[in-house]
């Protein structure tokens, strides 16, 4: 249960060009892989999270849950760029002898797939039971679905697409700008960039959280002073604060860039082609407050894969809902991993 | 039709302390006052906008439109705290004979009508046919009919609230962040933090489009490069360059800042007795994909006004489409501002 690490033995070649020459890979497992192998289940995690996904996903890794490691063996990998023990802008360029930072070359969500692959290979799964993935976790699923089909047999995805729609990149590119006009993003230290990337984890909330979320929790009492701080604003500040005591700018703006490559369709003949090769069960779960990806656009996604059966579950809190809503996920996604 | 101001001789008290000493109100006027003075028409402006509605409300200010100058006199103030001519932080602070910039005393919405007020009463305006505000400028119709309900024959009220939401003010103090994270802004300047203000200008940008307006309108070609800039992204950046040619940060903060105070009800017995104050007949527009003023949140707000209609409009543009959706606002609002 607790951080491995896997460094691969040979370069890295990334998609926009340029190679890695170390790659590190951490990453968690839990329960047991089976004689025959067979009962492997491998997640995907999302933007700023990590490998440990007993941590970030309550109650979803446990007896009786969807992801149960009595059952399973449950794999997830801290993904390519991030700040969790992966190779990323804070790693030594090897060239160089110092941290990338800003110098870390660019990635794409298939980078991010690829590595995913390598470690499974490393680790002897051949083939995975199911695939689980959600919001940016969902952009890998696919992509690695799309790039090797016959490796899944079951597909779980959530709140996420497979392709960057225009709308999440210009929550990203907003973010960039938050952080760019932080003078001392591009600064060769860790904690640079901090202001702006406190703005730019505010902006992320906003989507995650959505209308409904916001007024479901962030309401003032009847008579709060008009000049004084409003809740919605501590909450805003609260949550820059805590990214900026977990995270570096440099990694969240890599795999904000990441994120606007996403699209399964590149270089497999387009986005309905390469949908079409995705026939093995699946199954994704919209959520009803979402504002990054919207039931409208998962019901499209659902209707676009071959086999896939679509399910919305009721949150008040929209995108973020996928974190909170385990008794819902559990009752859908139990049944559909064990049939 | 072109600019006037209004030099108020006496000090300005203010809402949360203070005073202006001197208040200067930039307005516009189209068409003229009848004789019994029955046919004056007042418009309230939203956030950056200014006193020219002809200008920034295409094709509602013309003969047969439902703000038609050949049969009313409409006036349209810009708002206190704001960059075109109205007080703001960029007049000169008698106090010290230099712009106030970041000294300029927090203002409410409440003080923007009382503005609006004094104008009225210095342009011999005692009875208003109709009072229009859609969006910031809603804000103000809203607080300026509750404080003399009296005043005023009818009321159109476009995408708006009478309260500001917790989701509305977490939109604005995450653009306050993304201002402050830019350390120039404090400088005794009228161009201090001017990245800042870019982003939260595309803060901004994103909640008056939402998913829709994103995905309607900011599409790549199918065979964009991975590595290559998006359009979504250019149209950030664009938007952010725009409002920095054209305003101030400290306009800008002043004016979030005002938003987030805003509450009818507050000394008024609270938000419900405020509204069921509003007697007059009152039309409500709001817009199917609008993400700050949802149309839930606007059929609320419609029913717990005593006398209004509620008017759903379509548009892929979300809250935007206040601006552009001009044919069917005139549908609508002609005959309700005519009968």
């Amino acid at each position: 249960m607790s951080i491995r690490y896997y460094h691969h033995p040979a370069p890295f070649q990334l998609e926009l060009g340029g190679e890695l020459r170390g790659l590190t890979i951490a990453y968690h497992t839990y329960g047991r892989l089976n004689e025959d192998g067979s009962n492997a289940v491998w997640v995907c995690h999302a933007l700023t999270a990590n490998s440990d996904v007993a941590d970030w996903w309550p109650h979803t890794v446990e007896a009786g849950a969807f992801l149960d490691p009595e059952r399973y063996f449950i794999v997830c990998a801290n993904i390519l760029g991030s700040h969790y023990g992966t190779t990323g802008p804070l790693s030594v360029n090897p060239a160089t002898g110092k941290p990338y930072y800003a110098d870390f070359p660019k990635l794409t969500i298939r980078d991010m797939a690829r590595a995913h692959r390598l470690l499974a290979d490393a680790l002897g799964i051949d083939r995975v039971h199911a695939l689980v993935g959600s919001s940016v976790g969902g952009f890998q699923a696919l992509e690695w679905a799309a790039e090797e089909p016959k490796r899944f047999k079951k597909l779980i995805l959530i709140a996420t697409d497979a392709k960057a729609s225009p709308w999440t990149i210009a929550i990203d590119q907003t973010q960039r700008m938050a952080i760019f006009a932080d003078p001392t993003y591009g600064e060769p230290r860790p904690d640079a960039g901090m202001a702006g990337m406190a703005a730019a984890r505010a902006i992320g909330l906003l989507s995650y959280r959505g209308p409904e979320g916001y007024n479901a929790t962030q309401q003032d009492a009847p008579d709060t002073p008009p000049g004084s701080l409003k809740r919605a604003c501590t909450y805003q500040l609260h949550q820059g604060e805590k990214l900026c005591r977990r995270y570096n700018a440099y990694s969240y703006v890599a795999i904000l860039d990441a994120f606007d490559t996403h699209d399964i369709g590149r270089g497999r003949g387009g986005l309905e082609a390469a949908l079409s090769r995705l026939t093995m069960p699946s199954i994704l779960i919209g959520l009803t407050t979402d504002i990054v990806f919207t039931p409208a656009e998962m019901r499209a996604l659902a209707a676009s894969l071959p086999n896939c059966e679509y399910r919305e579950i009721a949150s008040p809190l929209g995108h973020d809902g996928f974190l909170t809503e385990h008794r819902q996920l559990n009752n859908i996604l139990t049944p559909f991993i064990n049939e």
